[in-house]
């Protein structure tokens, strides 16, 4: 199974705002053996929205955006995604139930809040009061971070992909030293290996057999200077 | 002017690594006015590479590249840029040298790091060894932090848009109590005005013209519950 994400603002793309959620997304997918494909950053516009996941739904199993849901004038995701599938917004009645829930009185917030793309699965946001929606294999969240990790959670078993076993080796020796030895433990044992650079160089073995994973990562261990070894 | 950032890395699509050098080039474009329009993050993978900065390259008036430069089997980067303009990679005579002043004796590393699409402008990595290159309106970064910074910074009087104010406001009340004013005050000024909900909210004020700005942020602090009065 393969994936995109799609994150709404403009506060991204001023850099007022950290993309925290795309990197959670990306981290929770990946434990669930689901590739993600691309994550891509788009304004609050309607047009750009639909764009971007029109395209990725051809092209992906599955589409997760966030942001951009509620009552204000830049809030128009809804609009996006189902502009992305040829459809108008509606009021769903179970997400107006939510919201009145709440507390929201205002006919107008209810309104704005919770029109959803005709024929959507409405999500139920436990931390927050935007409802999320589900329009075939588009998954749409709220951007605050505790709400869309409660809404993801609440949909997670739906992204199941083959499971993969990960292995991490610290090596001591510079990435560029390294470059025959990762090659052949490739292709020895089958498995994919990252190089992460920093204060040692992670070595990152991905691997759809774990007795693969853990022999490739033996093998680094016999075959790299240890961290252990250069700190004497 | 307008913008496109595509970050390259396998890293940030597991999660394994925070976007900053997104967010921080975002920051740096929205200070010299340019718009960024999408940030999107590509797999190491050339024809990926090439795909989305040739989309880019057409709609967007610069688009900028970090990460996947050097020497190791995953770094493809400027293969998938080459490919992106219809053009080879050739050894650059510049780069060349700049790998060998810092030392790099081994002719497979300073070729597999100094090929550069070729009639690229060579751009000199002051803080590390990979070189980028700029290629018509499309600037190649190294995706080390430092590095990248460095990178941007001597070439950043290129990116050059309309010059716009700023002012923050914070207010002391529900987001979706404001609405009506943030549309009032849109209309009355011709500002752009965002909202960022977070313990108070940040209203910020965008304008082309500084005097707008200014009057439409006190207009703001006139009629929105202000931070200090809440905490009485």
């Amino acid at each position: 199974m393969d994936a995109a994400i799609v994150t709404v603002g403009d506060e991204l793309l001023t850099g007022d705002t950290e993309n925290t959620n795309a990197t959670w997304l990306c981290a929770r997918l990946d434990d669930r053996g689901v590739d993600v494909e691309r994550v891509t950053t788009v304004p609050d516009r309607v047009a750009d929205i639909a764009r971007v996941v029109n395209e990725y739904h051809a092209e992906y199993d599955a589409v997760l955006v966030t942001g951009g849901l509620g009552p204000t004038h830049d809030d128009v995701t809804m609009e996006g995604v189902a502009a992305a599938f040829g459809r108008e917004v509606e009021l769903d009645d179970a997400a107006a139930e939510w919201l009145q829930e709440e507390g929201y009185a205002s006919e107008d917030l209810v309104t704005g809040t919770a029109e959803l793309p005709a024929g959507a699965r409405p999500l139920h946001n436990t931390e927050g009061v935007a409802p999320g929606a589900v329009v075939e294999s588009c998954y749409v969240f709220p951007g605050v971070p505790a709400e869309m990790q409660a809404m993801f959670a609440s949909v997670a078993d739906e992204f199941d992909g083959e499971q993969t076993y990960i292995e991490r080796v610290e090596a001591a020796e510079p990435e560029s030293a390294l470059l025959d030895r990762l090659a052949e433990v490739q292709d020895r044992f089958g498995v994919t290996v990252g190089s992460y650079p920093g204060e040692t160089v992670t070595l990152k073995v991905t691997a759809t057999d774990p007795e693969a994973a853990r022999e490739a990562a033996a093998w680094l261990t016999d075959h790299v200077q240890q961290v252990d070894e250069s700190a004497e």
